[in-house]
């Protein structure tokens, strides 16, 4: 094999089967392979290091490889200095372009580093340098890319650090001394609790992601009172959660007695259209409340509390309402813009969204997924590293424990 | 075709689908029909009743068509008088026997009419004569068939009621007024409550059949507390609950933590075989209850408010526990023993269980079963008439609602 | 209650269901009703018809209720004529606008019958009037409403068709003389390639809906065989499969090997995004076909055999392709234009598209659902009528099979 | 912390995830542990080991956690000499035994070592004695323990081997060259052929575990054709399976047809329940076949092929059919008898006596489970070594690719 790099990797490598997944990437780009060192630390609770060289029959092969280990958080030991190639079209990447993770990631640049400003997943990084020559790096989606834009390509000059479960995880660890006893569900709803009091004590903002179903498992008063408590500062959600929500406002429709083996309710009631068109004659959402067409719900306690809400559409939608992003690519700009100071993210019920925030967010955000089927906890929550918990249960029912736990006047209905 | 019989149904015939599967197991059993009358009633709420001739080729084929159409409440219009003939063998009907129901059933001899005092699904009638002429007719499984019994055979002389929604679906109606910001979750739980206060009130007996992930959703004190309100009189339940529960109690393993992405954490797990040598060395959980081994738990709060519980045993149990019936025959006569004065049974998170106290439960007792898988939840509740209802949610949420509804001084943890 | 209306439903009443969910409907509409005739028919097959005097609290309420139970074809006895009001607002319908369902419908004006040119659900109904005084009736979606249309208002002068188990089910229908030892599975594909074969033979259009599991169970062979064998005319998709396609055509990453317990492999893999780059550069999934960019897969053999797809995005896209149309509601209009003359729908391993798709197909079209999650299954193929068939299996043996089934020469791999 | 040991383990510790297994088993027994020395070989493939000494508060909670990290196979670096005591009552081990794994072992008695003769999980272990002093040590279940057996107690003169990748995961391997148009269905139907032919010609036996799901996906013709070409010598499975074969071989029911959302078919459907008195009224399944009762079916290709079945009763049967194990730890017994010289074991549909299998089987036996059901696949095939495979499918169309790969003259339906 004619080209050959060492690279070297350092956390908690085995607890999360890193190492393992390192090795099979290795094998999979058909490259080789022998660990020069391996530090296993001596007690329990010290972070393991890798020292490898990796082997591919060519440096175009090597760097490809390089750039995918990267993205496990495998950075070479001579990290060198980063590569750019403008842009020759927009919306296209330059060959070569660096694949980027959601990582905490530095790149350097004549000697100095650069933190890059907003990780993101499957992004290419932009150097972008000020007429004083300050310089900057940022992610740029695919989409995003301009002509002439200097866009980082290969793998030198690139650092990645996944997060030590001390920095993310600990929102996660289970308590010291739960006994016997203890109630596992009870547990969980308190451990997301006190994660997201902390991030609102250090000054974050609380993301959710949510789904219709929070509305049919009848979880609106819980997420009422959390939004009215200060626990919701922004939303992501689709065309469907707002409309349900809506509709169960103006008609009252007891869709979400109709929970269990999920009907296909939506479709073909009359109630969901016209909830919709009534929203559209409004104008938006908020209108439509300071117009007292809409008097209740977790929509009306969002524009009531001054809480962000950014709706993305999907091909099935009806309607859509009006403030609902019908170009997905600029749904994703309008979250983007609100993941900035996110501290915790809840996702509840909801695979699209949950999928599509999860891209967008820092590895550094711990974010919950709480839904009742397992596939989705497991593609959400399942991210490579410890920043995420999945809890699969009853998004109703784990709504109204949340609700108890944080706010102090919450009644069970 | 050749041989025909003119039958009868009463009851919410469109409701429930029930005419519609009348047709088709005409049609799957290569039978013909005519529809003679039909009336629906006119106002809402009224019942319907269905006048029916039904052919086939000949009259052996007639007579299975026949009591293939009694398992959905069909009766014959004239009911004739029923035939009996002698069990020639121990453990096996006579051929041509009657098959029977869950539903209410009576039976004419003589001109006179029996009820059949234990109505069971998948079993034979047996025609009892005490010396003084006194008749009775009970269900008899085939496994308990004793040679010289009379045996129904035919279906002559039989009359099956399928209950109305009014007797049985009371429970699970929604209550008039429930207004557009009821919680689903809220409602159900309080439903099931009622529910359950009404069987006790009227003197009737409680029933609950558990699987281990009660123990695994940290809902232990919840259930404790249930049996010590008064709310569990009987409990149905394998190894595995039984184990779980006081290797918990053992050992304080957290097993319940692993909840979620269910992982096999029985086998392998050296605290459950300790668990069951320890109680096997006891001689029962009665006596580990009293010698001090055992002394928290659902186990321990049965034996200690002396409730009765039937574990039954399945291939794959490790142990078992001395108080396991090994043998599923006579595991299924215990369980017989118990459903007598059951008026209310709660299902949870047991597919195996569930089912097999499904089919010896009578049509009348309403049947509530929790699971977080929807095929359990379709394969319990959809028993072909309005008695049960399934509810897919969370069963550790799911009882501690339950707990906090039903137990007034129940903390939260 | 004051207002009152004769309707009649005619068709297999009880093998649906229907009736019970009519009365559902009028009860949940707070309205009453009264069954004045009930016709089941006499011999089996004969289809039933109902006539039933709904009574609402005033005539708003009742045209509502209408409305609702026009959705099930139920139509007024004296169905009168059709009202409109103009549209005083783009995108939004007239308040008390008529709902449609994908039923037949007919509408009458000034004494005549109109059809409705492309029966959707959840859509308006336009009356368009030629200057030669020629009339048309179309439904229209509301983000499609112009101002000053005239829309069909209340439930006067419509007549919507439930179609019969004759026209739709056929083929799903088992045949005559299945015996006992013929394959359910083998059944199963034979009957989809029977309707196939069918529609084809008389020159409708074969529409497929496909998700990315497509590639990932292995199905890229059996469906290029399927494509090149004429048995697709139309694809609806996402981003996700056709750069799932063009990756494995690209890169041939062993995606497809990793089935099973599904992995999010789909993030974080940089030829993932390396792909949908490739493709951006060349401008058109066409155009990287033309240069030798991509040489085979399911999109390589639609644009070589001149086959249309219409890709519409989600807002999980990375990229995304650029065929894909980042505006789903441009995305819906490109799929209501490849509708028209679809004969036979296929879904495949999608919940999202094919919800979409359903929603926009009339109900003449038989579809098929084949998914290996149930839930999926159930949301699509429980229509409300006969027209859709369920199939939870493995979509890469189904496709397997199908081939093997359809194309003479195709080889087992 | 009052009591240390050094222990060791060899094996790919990392591909396995397995290191962090044993250190997470030390924490939760409460224990500490350094590493002293880790070695993860040099180059590819090589396999690591590690040496570990751990801690704990005193001697018996050292010896309990050294007992749980040997079912990680971690072994003393000083095994030292087996301990026994003898049982002191029937059905019941010594305090303090050795509860075992499923993976070779060997003891330690008198300086020399003993292979285990049946490897199985949570068992005891016996050493037995003869005349002529011969030694031999057997895992025996805990109902199969006499008074006065010598039992293993402790962690010491034991030692444990996980089975390497080489040895048994070979048969899942991907084959090199697979390229990028593989199908992944088609790879792994043709790898478990490989193995099932290796296994034969081995001259090892191959054991089945069938659900009834088998029947009703349809798979009788090809089951049939595998066990008539010599593919299957062992089947275990329980009532349901049996009877539901043998119905569809006596009436034809098209149960079958009825797959998709899987039914509660089973109850309530006479035919089931006839066909179970018919085989108690020939005495057993090989008389109903001799008498030419039985004509056709798995249970009739069994019976005229002279191949094993064991059949072992669970609660919710009905009947049983007269070969039934009733009493479930006997059932146990004939499983083990079985086991013998099993070379591979499929396991189609059904978890209760998959994971029953999977308790008694060595972990030298590679098994492949097939299931739709995603969990059922984790929890049989996930078992902490690689012996397992899990494959995600509908097992209708599986058995039917199979019996197309090992049956030359096997015919699509």
């Amino acid at each position: 094999m004619g080209a050959s790099e060492t690279v070297e990797v350092t956390g908690h490598l085995m607890d999360s089967g890193i190492l393992s997944r390192i090795l099979d990437d290795i094998r999979d780009y058909g490259g080789d392979y022998s660990i020069d060192t391996f530090d296993v630390g001596h007690e329990a609770h010290d972070p393991s290091s890798a020292r490898i060289t990796v082997r591919a029959d060519d440096d175009p092969s090597l760097q490809r490889l390089l750039m995918r280990l990267q993205t496990r958080g495998v950075n070479q030991l001579d990290p060198g200095e980063a590569m750019t190639a403008p842009a020759d079209l927009a919306g296209v990447l330059p060959d070569g372009f660096y694949s980027t993770t959601n990582l905490e990631t530095r790149v350097r640049v004549d000697g100095s580093w650069y933190d890059v400003e907003n990780p993101e997943m499957d992004c290419g990084l932009v150097l972008l340098e000020a007429a004083d020559g300050g310089r900057r790096v940022r992610t740029v989606p695919m989409s995003d890319v301009e002509a002439g834009m200097r866009i980082v390509v290969g793998a030198s000059g690139i650092q990645v650090s996944v997060p030590s479960p001390e920095s993310v995880g600990d929102a996660f660890a289970p308590a010291p001394g739960e006994g016997a006893y203890e109630k596992p569900q009870a547990v969980l709803v308190r451990q997301v609790a006190d994660g997201m009091r902390q991030a609102r004590d250090a000054g974050k903002r609380l993301l959710w992601v949510a789904g219709p179903g929070v509305v049919h498992a009848g979880a609106v008063p819980a997420f009422v009172a959390l939004v009215r408590a200060g626990f919701v500062d922004s939303l992501f959600a689709g065309n469907a959660l707002a409309t349900h929500d809506i509709e169960f406002s103006l008609y009252g429709t007891s869709l979400g007695l109709d929970l269990g083996l999920a009907q296909g309710v939506e479709h073909g009631h009359e109630h969901h259209v016209r909830a919709l068109n009534t929203i559209r004659r409004s104008g938006s959402i908020a209108k439509a409340v300071e117009d007292g067409v809409v008097t209740s719900g977790i929509m009306h306690a969002l524009v009531t509390e001054k809480k962000r809400f950014v709706l993305v559409g999907s091909v099935r939608d009806d309607g859509p309402l009006p403030d609902v992003y019908t170009d997905v690519i600029e749904g994703q700009r309008a979250m983007r813009a609100e993941v900035a100071d996110v501290g915790y993210c809840l996702m509840m019920a909801t695979q699209l969204h949950s999928v599509a925030t999860g891209n967008i967010l820092p590895a550094t955000v711990p974010l919950v997924c709480v839904d009742i089927n397992p596939s989705t906890v497991t593609k959400v929550a399942d991210r490579g590293s410890n920043q995420g918990r999945g809890i699969v249960t009853d998004v109703g029912l784990f709504l109204e424990q949340l609700a108890l736990e944080l706010v102090p006047d919450y009644q069970r209905s």
